[in-house]
């Protein structure tokens, strides 16, 4: 089989910086982790909160810790940083092959959806924020490594979207006819559900928007790994270098 | 534009784990690094050197340290743990936002390979492991972030791939024919060298073996970053869990 995971990310309108941090590790026992993380409030002030725990997160991961005791260290860390007065979402998404699992970490009160085959399961049991009080637990949800299974990660940019003109996303049922009616790859689950949560927002995200969908497909033609990152750049953002050099720093 | 990143890789044939390790990691002020490290022989104990060395990478970058200085540090690092008897290639490559640039940083006799349009320009200077001396430095090439850039980055199991039979892969002539005649994307070209470099070793690849291809393209549609990863799995590598649970841990 092969794990296939694919993220689409996109900053509240008119900012240059996503309050959201997502970054993907590879687990020192076998496997990948997705870690991501909403700072309170956004920008910069909101990016420096998320980029910090999800640093953190990967830095336990990849010496070993498990996701359980990763959560729980950044909650800890986070609180004695900033005296419990600043909270962040946080999810890390594991497939483990040193256990066989899929495991899910949810310190965040917005859904997680998990599709096997055609039937979905939507996990939003009460899970708090990281960072605000002292012993914070996070929700963990631990299932076989088996292929079929689809599950659907999201910020809560994406679960208010819409709400400036009463309206909101139906995650479940867009996956669900989706996953009815083609073989969707996670990218394109991604794309059609941030574009939709795009839209509700006329066009203008009301807040930093991050999904990730992580697939196990049954097929594995190949053992090859591979990867790719699509970074969109305005050019206003790229200062100018004055010539190509090379030199021994 | 759009930075676009895609990376492939394969383990040396018969062996579960690769020694090689490459991770992604956002810049704390803007852009993305990838950072390539193969560790002294393969296997494990090549993997555990590997992924020491590009952890320590990544937390530095993740921290606002310049790729340089990143290096020398890695390069510290593992001459202290290992007494200096282990050595590791380093390659970090940036797309810095900030400056407005690209950053190769190289500590690694296998060559990098720029093409601009369809001058392809190779990067071959004199380079050493990092680990095996006090102040070992890296070699730095910066330029500005254009569109039309691509540059090629791999470990020595693409170099050296095709030896056994006296052959080996002309990377400038197959990345200049592919420029050429299309307009690939860096996951076609990754993947087509990676195919030719299994190919020249029969099929049995005689080491680990990674590519990272970049490219920086003048479209950039919307605001949108993303990502995927795929992981194969072979079924023998995943235990078996009895049944799904969900728990507060």
């Amino acid at each position: 089989m092969e794990i296939q995971i694919a993220v689409a990310k996109t900053n509240k309108y008119a900012t240059s910086e996503s309050g959201d941090t997502l970054e993907v590790v590879e687990r020192p026992n076998g496997g990948v982790s997705v870690v991501l993380s909403d700072g309170q409030t956004s920008g910069r002030g909101a990016k420096t909160i998320s980029s910090m725990v999800v640093r953190k997160v990967i830095s336990l991961l990849a010496e070993g810790v498990r996701d359980g005791a990763a959560a729980r260290a950044a909650s800890d860390f986070l609180f004695t940083e900033r005296n419990g007065k600043v909270s962040a979402t946080l999810n890390i998404l594991s497939a483990d092959l040193q256990t066989g699992t899929l495991v899910i970490t949810r310190n965040n009160t917005t859904p997680i959806f998990i599709a096997r085959d055609e039937t979905i399961e939507c996990l939003s049991g009460e899970s708090g924020s990281i960072g605000t009080a002292r012993n914070i637990r996070p929700s963990i949800t631990e299932m076989n490594l088996e292929s079929g299974i689809t599950i659907v990660v999201y910020t809560d940019g994406i679960a208010h979207a819409g709400s400036r003109i009463g309206q909101s996303l139906d995650i479940c049922t867009l996956l669900e006819s989706m996953l009815e009616e083609q073989d969707p790859t996670p990218q394109e689950i991604a794309d059609t559900l941030l574009h939709e949560a795009i839209r509700l927002d006329s066009g203008r995200p009301n807040d930093d928007m991050s999904i990730v969908v992580l697939r196990v497909s049954p097929q594995s033609p190949e053992q090859i790994r591979r990867m790719t990152v699509r970074l969109p750049v305005a050019d206003q953002q790229v200062p100018r270098l004055n010539s190509s050099q090379e030199n021994e720093a």
